[in-house]
């Protein structure tokens, strides 16, 4: 479905590609592309690293979520741990590392559940979403400049704030889509263990 | 929960504010801010202006959706319809628009779902969620480039493709959410009669 054979009559196709903004974290660039009709427009876009997102359930049940400070939307968020992979870094890999470095927490049993694209018509980024299963708490080690507060729900307690609105981040939000549906037995997961890091 | 009140610990506050590019579609910004432990750092993000998207559902419980080409992400979409306000338009205007412009529906009640935002660390958007039902179908005005199409889908549909990985846009999964939510019965929506546009 998300194939673009059979939608030539919807394809855009590049005709030049310009960078017109590099900063420390957004990276922007401008393409002329041809339209389906042969027409020519201007697309605007960033290039975003990957990253990743993880679901983490302890034994009882309950997830670990955070509670974070996002300026560009001047709001504390409920969010899920997620985090961009580091040059040359696998996802799982990634999604270990933001697990361990925001709340502490290891697993020793990981499930690849899906993707999601957060902003498809300003950015490249898209998210790799995995659950994590059998956490023993450690000590966080958060990046300089990063301030976030751990702490745990049930999921009818995540649902709930999605209802009511507190709960905003589509991310998160697609987080918990997954998570319904799996826990709901809709949804079968493939978990595999992991060793835990040194 | 989103209130910033109680978390003064995770709050950063804007020291300067600096426009670092406008082009034609992204609005891009370069802030210096206080962290909670006094220290200052550098955010960069879009200005966005607001959207709305809509979930419409057919008398048969069918639902719209439509196929669209993303070029940030090289790929076609599947998406519930979705736009961006115009100046000084209301949020349900905009829903009534985008869904009567991008499929030819017109919807006769609708009721407003709640808020996403789409990329917490990057932008300043979030989307307003608007279900629509009472459709019933006319002729669609795409703007000039936009090429998309239109067809419908079971809920069950859209939730093996968004399982499968074939539906993996954020708004669309938390659009999904909301649905699955309101479909099963935990989450009351309160429908409006709203006259058709003439």
């Amino acid at each position: 479905m998300n194939s673009t054979k059979p939608y030539e009559h919807l394809i855009e196709h590049r005709l030049d590609h310009t960078e017109v903004y590099k900063g420390s974290f957004l990276h922007a660039f401008r393409d002329t592309v041809t339209l389906p009709d042969g027409k020519t427009t201007v697309r605007e876009y960033l290039k975003h690293p990957c990253a990743t997102m993880v679901i983490p359930i302890r034994d009882d049940g309950r997830l670990i979520v955070e509670r974070q400070y996002r300026y560009p939307v001047q709001q504390v968020m409920i969010e899920f741990p997620a985090g961009k992979l580091d040059p040359e870094e696998n996802a799982l890999d990634c999604a270990r590392r933001e697990l361990r470095e925001e709340t502490g927490y290891q697993a020793s049993e990981w499930a690849h559940a899906g993707v999601l694209h957060s902003g498809i018509s300003t950015s490249t980024e898209f998210i790799d979403i995995w659950f994590a299963r059998g956490l023993s708490p450690g000590t966080r080690e958060l990046d300089a400049g990063e301030f976030l507060d751990v702490f745990d729900a049930s999921l009818e307690e995540l649902l709930e704030w999605a209802r009511l609105g507190l709960l905003t981040d589509a991310k998160t939000l697609t987080g918990l889509l997954w998570l319904q549906n799996h826990l709901n037995g809709s949804w079968k997961l493939d978990w595999h263990s992991v060793p835990p890091t040194p």
